[in-house]
Formats: C-alpha cells, sequence, structure tokens
C-alpha cells in the first residue's frame, strides 16, 4: 500500500487503486494474506491475498444476493450450512429468516473471523446468535464427514487460489449433494462469467453433471470491476428461480426485492451462449 | 499514457488503469480531447477528455440497450432521432430494426464520427445507410427548431462534462417532448445512480415532470466501473416495460433478449428508495 494507495491488478492488462485513508490491520495466517483498510469512499475493506473481498459500502449486493435467493425459493430453509464466508456477512444475512433454526459455519482460517468481529463488527454481527455453530475447519472434510443433512448449504469462497481451489472441483459438489435433505439446495458464488470465465463454465457444468435443477443468476456489485457477477443455485426439488408461497418479507434490504429475484435470472444474450 | 498505461481517474478516491498497446490517435477537437487507443484486454477504445467511452469488446451492452428497450417497446419505430452518439454505436443499433424508415443524428463534434469511421468501422457501420442524415450540429438547437416529430429519440450523450452538459437540462427535455409524436418515447443515459447519484436523481425528476410514463432501467457494462449503469425511458403514450406485440426478434444481439428487456427494470432496492 504504498503512497497511500492500494492497487488491484484484476488482470494483467487492468489494474483499479482506492486510497487508502488507513491501514488497520495486517498479518500472514496459516492459509493467507490478510488486510483490513479503510478507505477513501468506500468505507472498511477486507483484502485477502491482495484481492478486495467486499468493502463496507457495497458488500450487501453480494451477501443479500448469495443468502436471500435460496432462503426465499426454499420453503422450509431450517438446517443452514454455510462453506466459507468468515466475515460473517453471508451468516448476518441468513440470520434474518425467521425460519432458520441452525446455521453451520464452516471457515477455515480462524483469523478471519477473529479480525472481522474486531474490525467489521457491523458484518461480522452474527456470530453470538443461538442459532450460530462456528466450525474451523476444511469445507471439504466437514462435507465429507458430516452427518447431518441440510436444506440449504451456500458457498461463500474467495477466487480459487489459495486455500478455496478445492471448492470448486466435482468431487466437492457430490459431497454437498449428500449433505442436502431430498428437497434441499445450493447456492454458490461462481465467479464473473467475463472475467474468470473458465471457473464459471466449470462450476456450471459440474453442478448440472450433479443436480436435476442448475440456474445461473446475477447480482452487479460495484467493486467488483467486471460487470455482472454470477451465482449458481442447484436444488434436488424446488426451482430457485420462483419464491416460496407464504415466504415473508424481510424488511430492510438494500439489493434484494422479489422483482430483483426473477430478474437476476434473466441472463444477458452472451452469457446464454456461453452456458449453451 | 505514460509508461503505456492509460489511468483514468473515476473519483477523487479510485482510478483504473489499461495497459495500452498502442495509442492510435490523439487530437483536441473544438469540443474536446479525442483519443483512440488499443487496450491490451479490451481492444480499441474511445477516450474523451480522458474518460473511457466504450471498448471495442463490451461497447454492445451499452449500445443494445439504449437503443432496443425503447425500440421494441414502441409499436411503429419509423421516425428515430439520436442525439450525440457520434462515434455510431447506437446508429447500428437502431437500424437493425426493419421499422425504422429515418433516422437523424445529431452529433456536435464532426471529428468524432471522422475518427471512428476511420478506426473503429465495426461501431460506426451505418453512415452509410441510405436511411441515416448526419446533421453535425448543436443538439439543443437542433430539437428546438426542427419542425420534424419523432416515434422515438434517443439521447446518447457522454458524461456531463464538457459539451454534454445542456443535454441534462429540464428545458432540453421540454424541446424533446415536443419533437415527439403524440406516442412518441424517449430513452436517455442517466448515468450511475452510485457514482453520479445527483445527475441521476436530476435526470430522472426532470422527466417525471414532464412526460406521463418515466421508468429507470439498468445494464451492467464491464468497463463502466460503477455497477449498474442506468438509462431512463419516458413515454407520452406506451409503456416502456412491455414489448409491443409483433415486435420481431432481432437475430445476433449479444446483450439484449426479451427476458433482459423486463429484468432491466427491476431495480435494486437501495435505488427503488433513492427514486422515492
Amino acid at each position: 500500500m504504498a503512497g497511500h494507495w492500494f492497487c488491484e491488478q484484476n488482470t494483467p492488462g487492468y489494474s483499479v487503486q482506492w486510497k487508502v485513508l488507513q491501514q488497520l490491520h495486517q498479518e500472514t495466517t496459516p492459509f493467507q494474506e490478510l488486510t483490513i483498510a479503510e478507505l477513501a469512499e468506500w468505507g472498511r475493506t477486507l483484502i485477502l491475498d491482495g484481492a478486495v473481498q467486499y468493502t463496507e459500502k457495497d458488500e450487501f449486493v453480494y451477501h443479500e444476493m448469495i443468502a436471500h435467493v435460496p432462503l426465499m425459493s426454499h420453503p422450509h430453509p431450517q438446517q443452514v450450512l454455510i462453506i466459507g464466508g468468515g466475515d460473517g456477512g453471508t451468516l448476518r444475512e441468513v440470520l434474518k429468516h425467521p425460519q432458520v433454526a441452525r446455521v453451520d459455519m464452516v471457515e477455515i482460517d480462524r483469523r478471519v473471523v477473529e479480525i472481522c468481529k474486531a474490525y467489521l463488527p457491523g458484518v461480522a454481527s452474527g456470530f453470538e446468535d443461538p442459532r450460530t455453530r462456528l466450525h474451523i475447519d476444511d469445507g471439504i472434510n466437514y462435507v465429507r464427514e458430516t452427518g447431518q443433512k441440510y436444506d440449504v448449504i451456500l458457498i461463500d469462497s474467495s477466487d480459487p487460489v489459495g486455500p478455496a481451489i478445492q471448492l470448486y472441483s466435482r468431487s466437492f459438489y457430490l459431497d454437498i449433494y449428500n449433505a442436502l435433505a431430498d428437497d434441499g439446495m445450493l447456492a454458490v458464488q461462481s465467479e464473473s462469467p467475463l472475467y474468470y470465465g473458465q471457473i464459471f463454465d466449470t462450476v456450471v457444468a459440474n453442478l448440472k453433471d450433479i443436480f436435476p435443477i442448475t440456474r445461473v443468476y446475477l447480482a452487479t456489485v460495484p467493486t467488483y470491476v467486471s460487470g455482472p457477477w454470477s451465482f449458481t443455485a442447484a436444488s434436488k426439488t424446488y426451482d430457485p428461480l420462483q419464491i416460496a408461497d407464504d415466504t415473508a418479507i424481510i424488511n430492510g434490504l438494500k439489493y434484494y426485492n422479489k422483482h430483483v429475484h426473477r430478474a437476476a435470472f434473466a441472463l444477458p444474450q452472451f452469457i446464454l451462449e456461453r452456458l449453451g
């Protein structure tokens, strides 16, 4: 962060620079380099291995869309599992659903949780909720070994470098399938179809192979400089496009609403053609 | 473009950098600084006053969405006026509609047209079409003085600095209203609701004051680093959200389709609340 600007090199020919007011924390954990910075225009920001994970100002887009689309289309999301997401943003959104009885959260890097609780309390607000059980563990092992069956599983992974790379594999998705109840549903963040097209293609193809219903949906995250960001929902029974009957409206959201839910599944022509 | 990188300063605390393979042209016209560069990952790029207007790789998003949303919802878009858009991208899309009989295009800066024809022929492809009439003129004057009545008017302006600033004023929109047929429709690019929120608010408020039907719609342009980009459609009769009956499907588009048309009007909660 020389010269009080933080530079993120997105691709060899493209980078962005944020003005830094203050670097609040930096450490090398056993898994990754972890930085918390206060940016001039985006507020406090979590940076892992040199990549901005989210900023306080726009984190609501990603966290609302990974959580509420599956939780609003599953009619009884009582048992929920989150893989990754140690910052707590996805957990915070999941806990807004009154039907949720228990959330298991599996994060490999204890320091992400501890540091986000210290520096980003507005995001990491759900760890004290009595429904939350935090497991510091490798998501791969956890899913393979759990005897639990979940209604909804969310994979809130960082980009497929560092510890997250296994979370995109077909064998992991098979274990996920087996950890889901007979009418269970999965949602994963599946990267930018433009910037990380090969990963996007792989995730969707692997899930289509395993689940009877697979649907891509999109959101626009201002600080992800890539156009549309993708999520993929994969389901055994319910169609993620359809909002379940009798689903309570959640007040106070900043991105998600029922129109946005349905619209997120309308894919631009170039993405449709990519999916074949 | 020192060191073969082009830097665009979006806000005081945020900038992006593109690797430049070659600078193809640069001049100061009577209206603005005009640059054509070949970027490493985005192809040929039009830059006006230091701001990227579009790149070859993703220009289709903006141009398809400003043109096809109004032209697919108006049942007989025969007489069309484009204000600005001297690069020709919007013109190219308008001419794809078989019902279009005539397009008047009013661009203030002759050099934008000439240079885009020379360096971006895939974008500036519509100027030789017999339906096109190019007027090198100030859009403000043209609209005030034209006796013509248009079915659809598109305002394809650059950001409200330099020559484009008048194109956001209420008095200009009143002249537009008068230049539209009794069932005419307008679409304008209305900036990023996040980065240029005040301009966005002003455009929408001015149009709501004048037109019976005003609707905001969104698209995600990868090289506009701002999350959703907004357009506003304002109409005397037809609802821009509804695709007209019997509208022919246009083949070969890369972003627009009928699902995307409707989905573009589903606004995230923070934009709905901003609109009040």
